[in-house]
């Protein structure tokens, strides 16, 4: 009789929402065209020299440790220089708060793995990160959205949504994916405080923290959480706390390598670990000891603030063109640091319908509705600035510009 | 009030594994000892010149290959160089047929994601691989144990475990772990026969196939499953069946880089690719560009056989030693493969008891019980043969003898 595949697999399944990414893909890869679609970091920027010299280190001194099985928390010398570097930004960590990861996308899985049972509901930001709300739809939990405002996730929804218990309260704190958005210092604080009240857990994503490119640094949801139990400053490592942050080397390094990490409590990073062991056993252990060794010649800083500074020029192209070609009525958020920024279109127009035309005049984006836990967003998309030359981007703006201007009138 | 972590994260980690091994290793890790309880591969026999010169390479030629976002199914290049592979073993499957995983544990991890409800019945030998379980447990699966007989799995068991619609059989017929048995080429067909009957689809799990040093290749269950539908062969692709056969270059190229791939239908693996999608992204890609540019080469075959010979002498040292100084009532399997072999002690006897004392005289083995999904297997254990030198196998074997001698008086 042979297998009835259709039946067979679970369910879960059906909601995923891999189909919209891969269709917007494919019309962004059309030649000529200027794609703006892309949540992904410049190239060119990969540190390639010293990756090679790096990947010679690691093979000729330390084979084993690059290339036989490792441990699913990670490569312990990693896991020390990760924790070092959240140190020196005042948060008191030590190698035991912290597990590597097969990128963040892992993490966000692995969180989802642990902490969601079916029909559980999740706190979300409203719009959040695509490839978060694919895991956690994965696991079949029920969505709780907070909407956001100009300084963040909303305070009054996010405590509206904290009464209903979520497992978990997924957050961005720090140029969100997808508007671009960062949360104040004082509603970080506020945020804070109002989890702990509710024993919520909040597990920060914070793939874009590094790279801003205006502004003050803000500290993370993670360090202000630290400090409200006093024991974890004196002992100098996360014992008691409420948060799991997500840092990862995706935007800073190079994203093929997938390496990022998970930062929270023993218990709770033993959990993650469990949960990893059956889901990949380990993270490539090459990568692992390439990125230690980036870290240990202290190369690290200066990659950084040359990624910074090509964005920050990029990102001020993308403003200037925007305030030249939309047309009034037409709202962007202004991003201080991260890849790209959100643009809502005036009510009743739908940027999935704008998509067609916009791909005929030679420029792409992300429709925004896919950002949308419970739907909504169809005035809205995403535009990245990280990949393109100013000019590029300037001409993209334009097309763009113009495509809407024809829809509007 | 802050989190109560304890609570919250789901019930489904509990039953997990992760203990048994790390408290193996553990032992296995003291100094001097001689340890038989590695599941891993000889480390001396990774190739590392090859892996600089093809790191260098796809670093300097193909860095965005190597560095920037792939696609979640993989690197096309290496899927095709895999697809070719089996052709070439008359194995009837194209590039769609192919997805690069992290490690074959993911791909396990993706099919119990896809195919495994709370309660759903998987069908496992008795015993079977230890991280296939844990992510098998970790989606709540109810196991239907099979036993093996010299053959492989036992037919009238697989036969009755059928009748009871598991969502997959999970089967290791080459050199199996933790056994070291190969089911025999009239038991692969009569079982491939009866799943496709029964409608029940073959989880194929093929680690060690590579790997033989003894008698002759035996067709995969795939390449049987393959012919059953005359189709596929007629269009050089796998279009129809019932099997999800998993490789990996774990045990043939080196572990550390998580590489291993699943073949099924391009239904099926569009399936596996969306479960991963959320699971992980995809696989680092300067591993899958180092692989493909390996084998592009052509530099596989010789390291296979590199493997196979210095594995074939150490499979006899300590076949040898074991007709010396094991004593009477004390059986063993003789695999013609992969990496150990399987201890039964007299019935009565318990290896985790055994352990201790054999840390005491400095030998290390993987006690059998936890390979027993459902219980039993106390008087097992598994002995690893791959990474020693012949007069330390023989050394190590003398220990265990003794200790088993002293068990049994």
């Amino acid at each position: 009789m042979s297998v009835d595949w259709d039946t067979l697999y679970a369910e879960r399944l059906q909601g995923m929402t891999t189909s919209v990414i891969r269709d917007i893909l494919k019309v962004a890869q059309a030649p000529d065209i200027i794609s703006m679609a892309g949540g992904w970091p410049e190239a060119a920027l990969f540190p390639v020299e010293q990756f090679r010299e790096v990947a010679e280190y690691v093979l000729s001194e330390q084979p084993e440790a690059s290339l036989q099985y490792g441990l699913t928390d990670g490569y312990r010398p990693l896991r020390e220089k990760i924790a070092a570097m959240y140190r020196q930004r005042g948060v008191p960590i030590s190698v035991d708060n912290v597990a590597i990861t097969s990128g963040s996308q892992q993490a966000l899985d692995l969180a989802a793995r642990v902490f969601i049972d079916k029909g559980d509901p999740v706190l979300v930001e409203e719009p959040s990160f695509i490839g978060a709300l694919q895991s956690f739809t994965g696991f079949q939990c029920r969505y709780l959205t907070v909407p956001l405002d100009e300084e963040g996730v909303n305070l009054e929804g996010f405590c509206r949504a904290c009464a209903q218990k979520p497992k978990f309260a997924y957050l961005l704190p720090t140029f969100q994916n997808p508007t671009g958005v960062t949360m104040s210092l004082a509603r970080r604080q506020q945020i804070v405080d109002l989890a702990a009240e509710a024993g919520v857990c909040i597990l920060e994503d914070d793939p874009y923290g590094q790279l801003r490119f205006e502004g003050d640094h803000l500290p993370s949801l993670l360090a202000l959480n630290a400090q409200q139990y006093p024991e974890n400053g004196a002992l100098g490592s996360y014992i008691r706390g409420d948060v799991i942050h997500l840092g990862t080397f995706s935007k800073t390094l190079a994203p093929g390598l997938r390496l990022a990490w998970a930062i929270s409590t023993p218990e709770i990073i033993g959990k993650l670990v469990m949960a990893k062991q059956g889901a990949d056993l380990h993270t490539n252990a090459l990568a692992q000891t390439m990125a230690c060794e980036f870290m240990r010649r202290g190369w690290l800083p200066a990659q950084i603030a040359r990624i910074r500074e090509t964005y920050r020029v990029r990102a001020a192209a993308m403003q200037e063109a925007i305030a030249e070609f939309f047309p009034a009525g037409v709202q962007t958020t202004h991003p201080q640091g991260g890849l790209f920024l959100w643009v809502t279109l005036p009510e009743g127009m739908n940027a999935v319908e704008l998509l067609p035309e916009a791909a005929a005049h030679k420029v792409a984006f992300v429709p925004g509705a896919p950002f949308f836990a419970n739907g909504g967003g169809e005035n809205c998309l995403r535009l990245a600035y990280a990949t393109m030359e100013p000019e590029v981007i300037r001409e993209g703006i334009r097309r763009l510009g113009e495509v809407i201007k024809a829809h509007m009138g």
